[in-house]
């Protein structure tokens, strides 16, 4: 029986010819990655297993991009311990305040991920690196200060799920609507411990950003990572990024996969997960009629230069609707100049929307955004559970940056068709 | 005897054809303002009152400016709540998310407030509008629901201190580094429940964004407000940006001053608060070599176009020292814009510093780059008080928009001159 492209990339990084669904193996990690919420726990435990290095100064990534630029004394104290870390263990991948980004957009963007690596991340959305080709997961802190420690870490290989995408999405479809759709298609636990393996001619019409998002939101289907076959866009991301070595794995023909879905990206709509689960999602045409008090445009979802320029697309020359706060979080720093350099930013501020320093923000009920009692937001980001966002009253809408962008124009949740 | 500037804004408000000082007296409002923080314990006062309306729905203002966008649900539930009350009382100058700035550079640019008003804002800071030859001042949240609810408030007439400033400030020598020099020469209560009033021929190189800064800062010596006279600049600025009528009050020549201050801008030079008070002055010649971790360019203090031009002239092909967290605040997005279209961000950006959206920020210790234990900050805000931006045993340097700038680039505190 042969292997998914997952196991093939896992047992050549434990050193075997041959993995097989539910095998433990210890294997050599290429990035082991945490935030300011995550690394201060991994340090502690870090401390305790007594070694007085990381295993590798320039395979150890630190991106304190949760409560920063610091919320309050806590985080402040938080990113203290972490940049103290940094300091002096000389890790080569700390980024501070100014350099900083959401780790998930920034991590490919600074070319520390390639195609064939394995990569653990205190953080559950590191399965977005998977739309490079690579095997990423989120772990604990504990795993993370192992992997600091020895370079290495156990897994359970996973078994997979295929989604085979066929045809070409309509216009205002896009990588967010796809993911929601399977998840809604599978449940939050339809991928559990599983790799979901997307595959297929649709991929041609999907870009990296896209691909990006899509990974990003294999945790939402509880799987264990997401990942894309390499192809052109591929290579050329790579090319475009970084100069670390890549190698490229392509999953057996003769794979076993749990299940085999067909989806078909020609009949997809814009897709919306309504309150308090990813997998609650209904079509644009299906949302009804929900008024809405604020607009989240980011994260390390959908804060990449095509989500900027798709929600920009249908903000230029509007306003968004008196009353609803449209923040708008560009993932990193160069994709902040960038939208900038193209007028973006221009057209969020002169549409009523204002634009954040890149920060997760009010994603997972950090700061920058926060909901009060009874208030309900659409927002590009990846999970709605209850209180996500704030208030435990308050409600969340995940939906594309075209779906985003319309709804803080119109005051509740609609589609680009609608405007 | 004559009557000063205040005095005489004071009387005409009263219906008095004269007033002295330490008179009590019941003047008419021509502008009532509120925050975030202040406002809901005012609306609470205010039902107390029972009374059903504001006493005029255009000469109320409500900006949630200090802990928005929404820091945290306690934020946003006192957002919520100012937002329903502001919609209920129709209050025609309330600023959401999107349209919002920080309300002292807000206010004025949005025409609110003319010379000869009167006007009272639950934000000790209120003395801003003085810039304007307009009588304003802090009070507390009871006196601004009872404002709200009468259009009247109670004074004590100040006595004032008159700075008759001469010479030309030389070239790195702005209106912070003027207000700071004459804080640390009178102290912190030097000026006590008395009105600063400013004048000389040295107002000629005083641009209006300087004298918003030096009005501001007035209640860092105590000051009841500081007030400049009005002439071209005002009259021109005026112009621009409001349609309200005004009316130029003149001091008596007979005028009484508890004291005279001659103050050559001729001889200051870039002047730097210490911890932990205003009045803690050295000039940058005197300063030392004080590390830092965070630089803080904004605020009402110093958050306007003039300062973000003065301090990206500096960063302008320079990075900011490695480790220097150096966060940059456009007071409104009126500002934000106009720094974008004139490079200004572009300029932050590439320098390796973050630009955020108007919020009053870290100045009192809200969100948006908290200080850890031992850190130490230099600010273009107007408070260094114990634990202001953070942990109690954190620093803050009070400076110019340039030395903040050039203390970025060397990771010290450092005037331009050292670059």
């Amino acid at each position: 029986m042969g292997m998914t492209m997952t196991q093939k990339i896992l047992a050549a990084h434990a050193g075997l010819k041959e993995v097989k669904a539910g095998q433990l193996i210890e294997a050599d990690l290429d990035l082991v990655l945490g935030n300011d919420i995550t690394t201060p726990v991994a340090i502690n435990e870090f401390k305790k297993i007594g070694v007085n290095k990381v295993f590798d100064k320039s395979k150890v990534a630190i991106v304190p991009d949760h409560f920063t630029p610091n919320k309050d004394i806590k985080a402040a104290e938080q990113c203290k311990c972490v940049r103290e870390f940094a300091l002096d263990k000389e890790v080569e991948n700390y980024f501070e305040v100014g350099e900083m980004g959401i780790e998930h957009a920034l991590i490919p963007e600074k070319g520390l991920v390639v195609p064939g690596n394995v990569v653990i991340g205190a953080d559950s959305h590191t399965c977005t690196y998977g739309a490079l080709g690579a095997f990423s997961t989120g772990i604990g802190s504990t795993d993370m200060a192992a992997g600091m420690a020895t370079g290495k870490c156990w897994f359970k290989v996973p078994s997979a799920l295929k989604f085979n995408l066929t045809g070409k999405p309509a216009k205002w479809v896009s990588g967010k609507d796809v993911i929601l759709h399977i998840i809604g298609l599978i449940g939050v636990d339809g991928a559990l411990y599983k790799s979901m393996e997307f595959v297929g001619d649709g991929l041609n019409y999907l870009s990296m950003d896209d691909r990006f998002t899509m990974a990003n939101m294999a945790i939402e289907a509880g799987g264990k990572n997401g990942i894309f076959p390499v192809d052109e866009k591929t290579l050329e991301y790579v090319k475009d990024h970084s100069t670390k070595e890549h190698t490229v794995y392509v999953a057996d023909e003769d794979a076993e996969y749990d299940a085999v879905y067909e989806i078909k990206l020609d009949e997809l709509r814009p897709t919306v997960a309504f309150p308090h689960l990813p997998d609650n999602t209904r079509t644009i045409d299906e949302v009804g009629d929900v008024k809405i008090d604020q607009v989240v445009i980011g994260s390390c979802t959908n804060g990449r230069i095509e989500d900027l320029r798709a929600a920009a697309s249908l903000l230029k020359g509007r306003k968004v609707k008196k009353g609803v706060r449209t923040i708008v979080f560009p993932a990193t720093q160069t994709i902040y100049l960038q939208a900038m350099e193209e007028g973006l930013l221009r057209t969020f501020i002169e549409a009523g929307a204002i634009v954040s320093t890149p920060t997760c923000g009010p994603c997972l009920g950090g700061h920058m955004g926060i909901l009060a009692k009874g208030e309900r937001a659409v927002a590009t980001t990846n999970r709605n559970f209850v209180g996500r966002m704030g208030h435990v009253e308050s409600e969340v809408y995940l939906a594309s940056p075209v779906v985003a962008a319309a709804s803080a124009v119109l005051g509740k949740i609609a589609g680009p068709e609608d405007l």
